[in-house]
């Protein structure tokens, strides 16, 4: 059995690589990185050093294309600012998606690797969507919902060769992260925050989940954070 | 209303871009065509007259690094024949998808479509599968159950933005040419044949089905074919 894996370089596709080699051996799954324009290259980065470290194969693939006709802030193209403050600050200040939600781009990721996975004769594909990015409507292409819709379409438009699977569906980020601790996941590898400087903000959506999953399994997350939000984090 | 409609220069695109304009105005659709790395672009410059025609927007982009993991006939990359039989015979032949069959190449297309569809705010998504390609097996990213899957992944992957209909998934492809002739779509300037040479050759699978619709409606297809192959199919 051969799996494919949708690997950022975050956390959870991180956790979501680290559970495939441990099913089916680092042989025999191989990791994709999805480059889609975003402001830096510092999450393909990661990716990387984490396909390394596990000794996969690693695909690398370029769609930013695709998303050249939209605006998103996430976008080397856009004006838009990254937001300082929390999803849920986000989501009450405005309805539907948030301003980092890059028009169906799960959709889209799942589509093209379900392609390669096909084309590699994998009969898995892996992608690590939890719980938490689809709460209050942040990422709609997270939600459990259009997983199994997504799962069904890949089942049906592969003639039955392919299963796609969200391992982590129903936890939570901090559930994720436990999962990844028992598997000893080199998160020191990994890389989330959405600005793409020397080191992590501490402040955008992303780096706030990532401490609070980190903080509420009791341990301290392995990146180093500029001092100041290091404090107001603790 | 503002529809986004798969356009691949072909008699079913072709006909679903007809109906989307009849329904919403050419104002408010936009075409979009996918360059996939086909052995030739006889497809991309048809559905570029067929957009003039109409006057709707036309999009063009291309996804071939996508497919360069994969071997197929259809690719430039690939030393594989087109076949020269009809599907009915492939399909005899062998079990599963033809060899024509790109992996999950619709289902890409489609989400790559959705994507462009909402930074574009369109809310429809049209693309013109039917009956008859699902059938056997061929392509099994033609199907209705894959279509309806599709549907819903974009319905749930989008917030509820985008709605993805193909109106002829039930029609044979006899059906669809019906309705295009009730449409006086412009066929003459449409493309199906696989092996993209000065006239289609009249004999590869898209090209005998293209001829049958048209002969089941009791007109001529206005392309020319080789003399040879227009006598066979008298």
């Amino acid at each position: 059995m051969k799996a494919l894996v949708l690997a950022s370089g975050g956390v959870d596709s991180t956790t979501c690589l680290a559970l495939a080699v441990q099913q089916y051996g680092a042989e025999n799954v191989l990791a994709l990185s999805l480059f889609y324009g975003q402001k830096h290259y510092k999450e393909l980065q990661a990716a990387q050093q984490v396909a390394a470290y596990y000794q996969t194969q690693h695909l690398q693939l370029d769609l930013s294309d695709i998303f050249k006709f939209g605006d998103n802030a996430l976008l080397a193209n856009s004006a838009q600012e990254i937001p300082k403050t929390s999803y849920a600050d986000q989501l009450e200040q405005q309805n539907g998606p948030v301003n980092t939600y890059v028009p169906f781009r799960n959709g889209l990721f799942i589509s093209a690797a379900a392609s390669i996975a096909i084309a590699q004769d994998c009969s898995l594909l892996y992608y690590g969507a939890h719980r938490d990015d689809a709460a209050g409507a942040a990422y709609p292409d997270c939600s459990e919902e259009f997983q199994q819709a997504m799962a069904e379409a890949i089942w049906q438009g592969s003639g039955g060769q392919l299963r796609l699977e969200a391992p982590f569906i129903q936890d939570t980020k901090a559930g994720v992260v436990a999962r990844g601790l028992a598997l000893q996941v080199p998160y020191q590898l990994t890389w989330s925050c959405y600005v793409g400087q020397e080191l992590p903000c501490g402040i955008c959506g992303t780096c706030r989940d990532r401490l609070a999953a980190f903080r509420q399994n009791g341990v301290d997350d392995p990146l180093i954070y500029p001092q100041a939000e290091q404090e107001e984090n603790k």
